[in-house]
């Protein structure tokens, strides 16, 4: 028999998941059944989005029960299978979750080709996120030529791209990081024309003011949120005619304790006929592919650099990985390697 | 010669404009230059707007000056012409101002016909309060039958004339109005199918909760706001998968004098993919006519009532009708008759 450890979520956390919101669980690897295949996972997804999963309200997707695997996109190698399409020794992405082995069905998985690209870019810049960061700027954002495009999480995995593509589309780029090193990183590497750091004394209201005098621009034609709070709200003071306000994720606020309170420069979308609208990436499903290839393209033509911060470790680390998320130390897309 | 009365900013106001935000002067009427026109103001306009135009910080229009005739939609009588498009006895509706007589260039007048609809129509449904409705509704609502739609200030101007369209374009329509009397005015009257009174004891987001069940929808497909605060934010709560929210207005905070909280239940719009949009009507302009015409032939079928409050004075009195606006005190459209 074979046995293998998962990430089950024990209890709900109040603000930052801490030790007690998990438990490590051993099991055997069942028979399987006609149609299954059993996947032993090599890399784990971890997104901010986890945190709105753990919370026992209605959202786009039902919460992760108590005692359940941690919902996680994850990759690995097929070590069985009683599916045709699906055969021994294929890479294989799917929402798999958060555990040593999983057993899958096949739905939602989906077989790469590893020589195409490193297999994390397949949870990366060719998986979920990168679909965000498509979906979010092209369908949400409707980018012209000479926009001015702020993103926040700027050397984070959806922030990242969304710049560059942005970049690619003939825009003039603000990124929105914190700290000095990762601002850089965001200007240096990733080819955005400033970065605002948000860590800095000087008010982000201030500071945005600035940049766009600086660049000559009359306002924020699209602001790509990833952070919610203050960041949202100086963003909305400044936006130009007719502005898409892209809703994508709220991270600064994701593990508050308290209600936080909105965005009080909202009444700038009536001033400004400016728009502030959500989206999810599954709405997308279908055109997936399509924008995989035209990434996949640009990663090959080194137009798009997709940044990852990989820890290798084993599936015990998952806690502590998700948390990472939160305390900003990570540039670009957070994958845990299991060694 | 002749002297005439006019209302003029002295002060901006911090909260509720007061008898100090208000100079009454006095001067003769000069010659008229070639293509000017002088008119005896019959009615003058009260919008929410105007408490706005009174701040000086950027907006959609230019604050109102110091010492400036105070902005404001009126409608009179030509006394004295050199315009030959705008003859002496012509009936004129434009951005006059609140005055006793003011003279114009033409520019924004319409000459109406007081045949067609009582005059005040021209200022009301006809006029840029309708326009405001027609295209919130249409343009940002993106109406369907069977929608559920909640309009906030059900019984002002806006308010009502949106949820009779909403009716027409068979809508199930929640209106949201202060007290008894007006809830049931915009329910017995105006044919909304429930109205919910923000006033009781009740929270808004529990009462509208309990409508929403009660009428076995599932969520709010157009929420029009002309409050803002918390009656948006309990909006925001229930949206339904792919809602929209239409900025009009936010008179709950126009008075504010301190920084207001914005909605927290922002994030709504990512997991019901909605959007929340502002817009001016200013931007419609071309389209006018049509919309005119429409809701024109809807008054005269009798399928929309345009509820009306007109208060008869002198221009002395228009700083005190002013502020009946943001004592929620009156139903439909408010307006100051000169007498």
């Amino acid at each position: 028999m074979t046995s293998f450890r998962s990430v089950r979520l024990a209890k709900r956390p109040t603000g930052l998941p801490s030790a007690d919101t998990w438990s490590i669980d051993t099991q055997e690897l069942p028979e399987l059944a006609p149609g299954e295949f059993a996947i032993a996972i090599e890399q784990i997804s971890l997104d901010p989005a986890m945190r709105g999963w753990l919370d026992d309200r209605p959202s786009y997707l039902p919460p992760v029960e108590i005692g359940a695997i941690m919902r996680a996109g994850s990759l690995g190698k097929i070590m069985e299978s009683k599916n045709s399409r699906f055969p021994v020794g294929s890479q294989v992405v799917g929402n798999f979750g958060a555990t040593e082995i999983a057993i899958s069905n096949g739905q939602g998985a989906r077989i790469f080709n590893p020589e195409l690209a490193p297999a994390s870019t397949f949870l990366g810049a060719l998986g979920m996120t990168g679909m965000t960061a498509y979906f979010g700027f092209f369908e949400l954002g409707k980018p012209r030529a000479g926009d001015v495009v702020v993103v926040s999480a700027a050397a984070g995995a959806v922030g990242s791209i969304v710049g560059q593509l942005a970049k690619i589309n003939g825009c003039t780029v603000i990124g929105i990081a914190g700290g000095k090193e990762k601002c850089d990183y965001v200007t240096k590497e990733l080819g955005f024309d400033l970065c605002l750091d948000y860590k800095q004394d000087t008010s982000m209201r201030k500071q945005l003011g600035e940049a766009l005098k600086q660049l000559g621009a009359k306002g924020v034609d699209i602001y790509f949120d990833n952070v919610g709070g203050e960041i949202l709200n100086a963003n909305l003071a400044y936006l130009s005619f007719g502005a898409r306000v892209v809703i994508c994720g709220a991270i600064s606020q994701y593990n508050a304790t308290e209600i936080t309170p909105g965005p009080s420069n909202y009444m700038n979308l009536l001033v400004k006929r400016a728009s502030m609208k959500g989206f999810l990436v599954f709405d997308y499903e279908s055109e997936f592919s399509v924008a995989q290839r035209r990434i996949g393209t640009w990663l090959a033509q080194g137009k798009i650099t997709a940044p990852e911060t990989i820890i290798s470790g084993d599936i015990t680390e998952f806690p502590a990985t998700l948390n990472r998320l939160f305390s900003g130390d990570n540039i670009g897309k957070l994958t845990l390697k299991i060694n």
